[in-house]
């Protein structure tokens, strides 16, 4: 919680709601401006500005001077924690150099393996806090984080309590992911049976005790011909199983390894990638209510060119997320708003798909959809206010940070000065 | 200048330096941290923060606490100011409607002029402004703003005199750009000889008239298939050299129309765009000294294809700068670090080449090499102070705002608690 955070409680007038994301208690006639009610931390009531239960007429009463209000966004893939950065080795490649001269300098993802291992919880909580304040600074009001560069107890552990304390510490909602998966760790490379070793070990020890201490709230798998098979895939999705945990998967990214059609056999919350996804695995997916997760910026930044199948996704009506995929490798983005332009510019996601891709659908992904991603009654007061005169502008400007007003889970985290309650002594 | 903005002026100890980007007094031992000495708002000394000169022993001492240290940015190819914003148009085109349909519902650059010419001059700075505050809060200390939304004298002067306010009131170096042959107004189309007619009165009515009226630092004309014709353009250059102003040219961004060699033979201070530019403009650019003006932002919101020659332009050495393109249409963006991203990601830039790109090559692409865009003695204090461990970061990360101290013209515009002088009156 960020020290000049202040209660949320109140009446919020003057805002412009946006129609898909937003359960009004009654339409909005036309030209008026709506209200949100928050007593005890919790949305209660939304609808237009005029008909604001008389019950709540003792609140402090805040002034939303006519802003756009959304609900908190919801980044839901990220790779948050990690040791180090790989800057120098996006300044090696981009100087020429091979794949393989930038492993024998130590790059790659075993440098963040390593980097990961040497870190102290500490250190790995100072590193990932500074990523994290970026995006609560955009409005991230809940947040998935993987680990997945520990590939080992002990440090698979780290990086999930460290994905812990972040959502203590800054009062937002964090939903952790086991990816002990990732990757096949150095010490089993060129080792005889070496990736089934280790997915025994990461079925077998390392997600049983992760899952006991409490640091799993889901279980991810990377299936691809660099990583694990799908078979190896559905041996860590059994084991999630018989633990009653929800899987998703890093899917079809570089090629059709059929991930989604298994995932979704498995109930998964998301496929995420998905580049290469074929109609079985959407026809799969929507069976199953499986989010399709967009990742634009490892897109973007591997200068992909196989375009996800958005059309057909939209033709099942397989509900589309957009994330960051926050990672030292593929995708050292810091900005939500940046990929809804990303996911509309690159993908021809159309601009409510966009926004619906960071709240709604984003919260679906990691089984949030009752609690976050829409505004309505009932719900933890999670929301963002913007200095804009339409929704459009949220995808359309690129490289900024609007001016805004954060409520996350109750408080006024940022911007409350604009907004103060009129005659309370509430303002900050 | 922000309200809390203080005098730059002391020994700014503890700093590292980018090698590129600095004119040391002497070389750095390694290991050592260099220092800054700025005095009545000038740099007056660069080098080794061991050996600063006894002179400068009284004045305030700054920590830099081992912070990057980097010339202030050159934003050198922007349309920043103008009348309303197309995300509604952005929204529609992403929603299938064509271009006929986007026109008939006021869209295009058409409804970028009506807007910019119903507004009054306090309603564009207000627009502008908010832009502005986005690009300088990133470090950006120098900006070119052209016109070409007004189209008619009036309306060009709005535009000119609105980019020098904004130079005046947020002390920021601002070099106007006369586009008045940026498109051929909406009263011109259709009309028999209406593009020359509107030529003649580029050259001989407003041109003169805002030269005149110390409003023009240099005349730019969009020399395109659907713009103006290469004859066109040189009567514009012609009318400029007549004033004694610099030209510069959007050359070659959608065919080779031959405008990067017609611009090098008038001594053009840079071709921008230049994704079509042919060995021969290459070569007329190397022998007259013009700076190659790549705007990523555009060729990534138009989804372009056709990459500009960068290996070419390398090998003949013309000066690369990398810029926004910030306009409503096809660049709102709000972000040069994102620029040099994009430079790197999409055009294969090196690290030092997207960094000299937003600054040194970018100082020159404006005429100002000798007072921006370098770290060396005698010029203007406007300098960036960034938390990081290395150069290529900077260009590394993308969405981001790193947190960061700001001098822009001798003073402290941002961030000065944490580098406070030590025993000095002057923190705030
Ligand atoms: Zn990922
Ligand atoms: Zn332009």
């Amino acid at each position: 919680m960020e020290p000049n955070a202040t209660s949320a409680d109140g009446v919020w007038r003057n805002l412009r709601p946006i129609p898909e994301l937003t359960a009004c208690d009654r339409a909005l006639p036309a030209g008026e401006l709506a209200a949100l009610v928050v007593q005890g931390g919790l949305l209660r009531w939304a609808g237009p500005t005029g008909a604001v239960p008389a019950a709540y007429a003792a609140l402090p009463q805040w002034d939303g001077g006519g802003a756009l209000a959304m609900p908190g966004l919801v980044d839901c893939h990220t790779h948050l924690v990690y040791g180090g950065q790989r800057a120098h080795e996006f300044a090696m490649r981009l100087a020429g150099a091979t794949y393989e001269e930038v492993a024998m300098a130590g790059g790659g993802i075993a440098s963040s393996v390593r980097a990961t291992r040497e870190a102290s919880e500490d250190e790995l909580f100072a590193l990932a806090e500074q990523r994290l304040q970026a995006l609560l600074a955009e409005g991230v009001c809940a947040i998935e984080i993987k680990s997945g560069y520990g590939l080992a107890l002990a440090h698979e552990r780290k990086q999930l309590r460290v994905a812990r304390r972040l959502g203590e510490v800054y009062g937002v909602t964090v939903r952790t992911t086991f990816l002990g998966a990732h990757a096949l760790p150095p010490e089993y490379a060129g080792q005889p049976g070496g990736s089934q070793d280790y997915i025994d070990r990461v079925c077998h020890e390392m997600l049983p005790a992760l899952a006991a201490e409490g640091l799993v709230d889901a279980v991810d798998v990377f299936c691809e011909r660099i990583a694990f098979t799908l078979a190896e895939t559905e041996q860590v999705f059994r084991a999630a199983q018989a633990l009653g945990l929800p899987v998703k998967l890093h899917a079809e990214q570089l090629s059709d390894m059929g991930g989604a059609t298994l995932a979704a056999r498995y109930g998964a919350l998301s496929c995420d990638h998905i580049e290469h996804l074929s109609a079985e695995g959407i026809a799969a997916m929507k069976a199953a209510g499986t989010v399709a997760v967009l990742l634009p910026g490892a897109y973007y930044t591997l200068r992909d060119t196989h375009l996800p199948p958005i059309a057909q996704l939209r033709a099942a009506g397989v509900p589309m997320a957009v994330s960051t995929d926050h990672n030292p490798g593929t995708s050292p983005c810091l900005s939500l708003l940046l990929m809804a332009n990303m996911a509309c510019t690159l993908f021809r996601l159309t601009v409510p798909e966009a926004l619906m891709g960071i709240t709604t659908h984003a919260a679906r992904a990691l089984g949030l959809q009752d609690t976050h991603g829409l505004l309505a009654a009932g719900r933890p007061a999670n929301f963002v206010l913007w200095p804009f005169a339409e929704a459009a502008e949220l995808a359309y400007w690129f490289g900024h940070q609007p001016a805004r007003t954060i409520v996350r889970q109750g408080q006024v985290v940022q911007g409350a000065t604009s907004v103060a309650p009129q005659g309370a002594r509430h303002g900050v």
